[in-house]
């Protein structure tokens, strides 16, 4: 590691290597990731689950207004964390992919397949002059022939398939809790739960159901869909996990207004 | 939080991450806005009001060629805040993006659909060299499906909704006002009340009618109106904010040339 | 505002934010306008008035080779202060706009759209890299649907309507001038008496016939005219304006040698 | 060699020379190979080995997603070394090639022809500006003609023939042990043991059946294929080489982040 | 004005404005005008007259190669001075423009016109990246309508008219002698006496019939010739300008050469 | 010649002149030249020899691998010393332009047009930007009408033509050694000698029949071939050169890795 | 004049000027001429001459391949002095433009034209960025309608006519030495004379046959001829300018290498 005034002379223009071989750019798309409030995914016996922080900075912004959780073929859902308007542009990437396939092959896109076609594409950014890289990684999960299949993607456009995984703020710190509280062979119910606990590591133990979102797609209904907001609120009652109205538990402003 | 001469390393060129994920340049163009005047958006129940702090620089300048309010469509406004150039191209795009929706589907808009083309073709802006961001936020509001909705489009290029919001100089106060103030379920009138109520907030509790603009778009008469200058002023007078002679409070000049 | 060395990092390369939100390039281009002589437009009931102070920086140089004053078409004139190779770019833009305006529409182009057309223009070159601002203000003045109007652009790209104002050196002292001494209401002869009296406060109080130049339009007769020489000495002689001959006042050569 | 200060000099921009006839760019990109966990192949009489160090970095990870093996056509393989990303685009970069070869001249490309198409794409990265260097190195092998080849790129873009390597971390000791055991004419079996030994020198002498992946290709069966975990099980187990669960060992996340 | 190092900032890539609204690239060019040997323009009641400084930096030297005086069409002649290979282009794009000219209207060029082509020509050269300004200023004259005319252009792409200007080298002091010994009313071939006095004043007084060229364009005949040395001879000798051989007086080789 | 920070100033971006006239980028890529091992060339009475220094780096190296002769033509050889993977470009330029010249003309290339048509392709690298010069020099050898011809190019792409000369490493040494023993006339036998001598005095006076490689082209038969490792080894054996096993001398590794 | 560390300002990136109006790349390029070996050229009553030093670095080196003389056209010769891979580029630019003129006019090209179909080929790399100047000088000599002709280009691109000249190393005293000695009328033997005198000036008053090149052209048979090598030893010999076999003189090679 090297001192900062290092640092700043790999930074301008393109990205290009530094003398240890890091792309400082990449790097520093994943800080911005980290910036973004936390999402995370499980993949369970017979689905997968996607849930992600998603309060807003103000009582009067609309909670479904802020983009985590995204659908990009009946099949599939992405979560994100980090720079909201990348996010968008790659989901968009994402959802043209799925179609192109779906017409040429006859046939929904496979997982890996599409998770590839998006990291390939933020590669591009990262090697080709004249842009800067996405700064956002997403959780990409869904059903491939029957079977449950959970990937992330990172700013250097690398793909990574997980049984559970965290991305955005206190990264390591929800990775550590799934490592220790996953199980194999979960349900699609169980994993809802363990999603939940996990965000809520970073919010004191405690969730809103407005200010969190929570998306499933199971090996029997194939189909993305996002938990109504009253189901949360009974899972998180459930678990112990709502918040009491002193908590009112808002996100800074200025701090992290576009990595929501 | 890094000190002056850090932030100069990643402002060169194309707008780069810094090493704590931050995008300058995109900051920067936020506080472009906030050197604007404010803009006030509320959604009532029957309508979406749009309101703006539209002083003249000079009692000589014609307070209607100050570009605060914008006609996007039949049945959408907009309002902006920041560099008043970069606002007419993007207002510019949306009328476009509009009439391109007309024919193509032979039906309106939607609200939510425009602002995400506007935030989209903002977001190539802070990825793509070769150009800088555009240093102004809007405020999208429209009637879409017989429901009043209301959107930002901030620099770098984040849509969210909102049930009340303000744009440019005081934004985080003018924002707490409307946190407290705001109800669900206020009429279109009440909605312009209070949109005036605040833009005050900003101009030492005192309006002059012809330095504020106003304009609804109501669920029945779903068509962008501004409100003549005599029936603000008929508001102002009731609600107890019209400006007293002697308090002509004229923008300062250079400090805000171009961010009126 | 920042010291000197800070602002030196935001002005190399294309046109970028400082930390404060500003576009020096652009601010930098209005000090471009302030070097160029002022020029100076009145709104009269009946028409409106350009006038332009075009001294010569030589008694060798002719008076009307300063290009101050230009007509855009016929019911259109427009009055320059700033880097006059630029005024010109803009001008020959201005008149390629009003020809397709009216062979599209057959009708005069109006003085709001077609001042909108070129501050477009301009915006253009202080977002998109690989050129400069224009450095030139100008003033926009014709009569459009039977009324006078009058408009300014400036570098930014920004349009403004103005019942009176002034371009150029002294901008500040003239507009006080202005405001001291516009009425509404005043008729063309009077407006071009109010125009000279303004120039005159940039020059001690005198003006020499050559070193001046008024253009009219008026409702009744919307056709670019500017008054002959001994029509000015005329008025200037009548208003105690005429410059006697030992205050030949020539302007500075190297300083300001292409902003006249 | 020089110091600090001297060497960033010539890392700003493209690719350039440095004044003792390097360049940087070329270097620090095999530094982002050395960052990269190892890999190694075998040339053995009767085909070729591909073996490569593939630990997750969690256990919650799926380590059949670490991609290190790559299948290019059916009788060749690639193991890489470096930024994953970059490897994913020469490995797609491969796999048109040897398709167009195979539609050109109806027969398998050869290792050498294959390998030079690589290199010879590598080296445009390190010439042309607007783009960087590729960060990885690949081992090509494979059978061209009944006889096992191997091949090695860089990120010079330079191609060498090799009876047995190493790439990636810990590449100078694991080629010294490389050296020391490896005998001509040996059998593909043998290769398969010679290359996890040689992996297991940079892990403290003991692998983890899932931490590491193994490719043949024989003259016999000239199709790539990867060993199965429980057979690369059993064969660690016989040579002593199988990690005791207390030593579960998985790499650091944060600093191999992406050179997995 | 600014120290040494401010100006430093503004000089690299390409043409920028500083702080003061300067454009220091084409007040650099400017100055490569000042180094070139000095034209003088000078317009008589019947016929314009261009004169130049055309000494040669070795006796070896034809003079008749050393280009400052041009034919751009038969009726317009042009003196340049400062960066020669510069100014051939502008001379090959005047000729071009009069040859356009003539036809398409079937008349020759206006000088007017002629002169706004070439400056709008060259103000593109300070706006648009990835050239330089041209370091020339030209003197263009000739008969229009039965009338002569006389402009500059300068490195900003600005057009003026002037009854009698000098461009180069000892530019003021030659403007200086102008206005003093300028009368309007005067012959061709007073102005003839009048420009070889002017260009005398930066010779010491004195000059030589090979270093210096003259050429005239009058009503009565307006085609573009250049006096035959032997008549510039008399001319000198009458006026008391002819240089002795001990004067013999070349210009310094390395600090002029390319802007004789 | 200049101080280390003088040089830096010239070393940025395109190549460029410095204030002494170098420039910089070409003599920092024949420092690149200077890190690559020897290659000599011999011309004889009767044929050309070239002879290449091609030491692996491992005894796992393949040493045919280490691409330091090549095959331009039937009748054209070229041996190149410096960075490997650019030589490849101008080796695949050479054979393009070889078959281009067959084609068009039905007849070989002669070997000075086919220098030449290098050397042009490697001058553009020189001085239109966006690329860097290429790090190699060639030898070309060759039969052009029945008479033996041998030529160098270097990265300013310079052409000469040669009797006998050596590029690469020890260049100097090699040539002072190539003067003294060269005799005219000799045969091509006697060629073979010398250029292994001469080698050899880069080996301390001993070579491996492995690491070296030789290639001739005889007036009689005009065929690049390159001679088998075991005649090279009687003639190593015969002129006291061969290698004792414990000199076995391999190249360092790192320090020249891409310059082989 | 100005310091070091003010130059290096103006070198970097494309070619700008300076504050005091030149242009550093250009005067640069001239350094580079100055690099090389000295060419002559003479103007006689019936011809013209063309010499040029030619020295090899080594005597294995052949001398016919440096080139200092070209032929451009049957009756156009060239002498370079300078980068002889930039000379390469402009005698192929000027053999095209010669063949050009023949098909289209069907005549031979005129020296002058042809000299200046050069020069303004040369100055657009002064003004267009992404290039940069060419670093050679020509002079180019021929017949012209019967008159010898004989001009020069320099890297800014102007063309001069010369009675006679010298480029290169020790210009300017060559030049002294030439317009002591240069006589006009005499004949074409006498100018190769007065050329050898000139060389021989920078070599110790003595040459070698093979380290010098001479070219003639006359009237009476307008066609590029070189003199063969024995008839310079001849008038070497009648002028005592033949070096002895001690003074055997060779270039040095590091110093000069590109710029022979």
């Amino acid at each position: 590691m090297q001192g900062q005034s290092q640092q700043q002379a790999y930074d301008r223009g393109i990205t290009i290597f530094s003398p240890d071989g890091r792309l400082y750019q990449v790097e520093y798309a994943r800080e911005a990731v980290k910036r973004g409030t936390a999402s995370v995914g499980v993949r369970a016996e017979d689905g997968v689950v996607l849930a992600a922080d998603k309060r807003a900075r103000s009582p009067l912004m609309e909670p479904e207004s802020i983009e985590k959780l995204h659908k990009a073929d009946d099949h599939v859902g992405v979560a994100s964390a980090g720079h909201v308007a990348d996010a968008r542009q790659l989901i968009d990437f994402a959802r043209r992919q799925a179609q192109i396939n779906q017409l040429r092959y006859g046939e929904p896109v496979g997982i890996e397949t599409l998770t590839k076609n998006i990291t390939d594409h933020i590669q591009q950014y990262t090697q080709v002059g004249g842009a800067r890289p996405f700064g956002v990684a997403l959780i990409v999960g869904g059903i491939e022939d029957g079977e449950p299949r959970l990937f992330e993607t990172d700013p250097s456009g690398t793909p990574y398939e997980w049984q559970a995984l965290s991305i955005g703020s206190d990264r390591n710190d929800l990775r550590d809790y799934l490592e220790a509280e996953y199980e194999e062979g979960i349900s699609t119910d169980e994993a809802v739960g363990l999603a939940l606990d996990t965000l809520a590591q970073s919010n004191d133990g405690e969730l809103e159901p407005d200010g969190v979102g929570v998306a499933t797609i199971t090996v029997d209904n194939p189909q993305y869909g996002e938990l109504p907001a009253d189901e949360v609120e009974g899972i998180l009652d459930e678990r112990d996990l709502l918040a009491t109205d002193e908590d009112e538990d808002e996100a800074d402003d200025d701090a992290e207004s576009d990595e929501e």
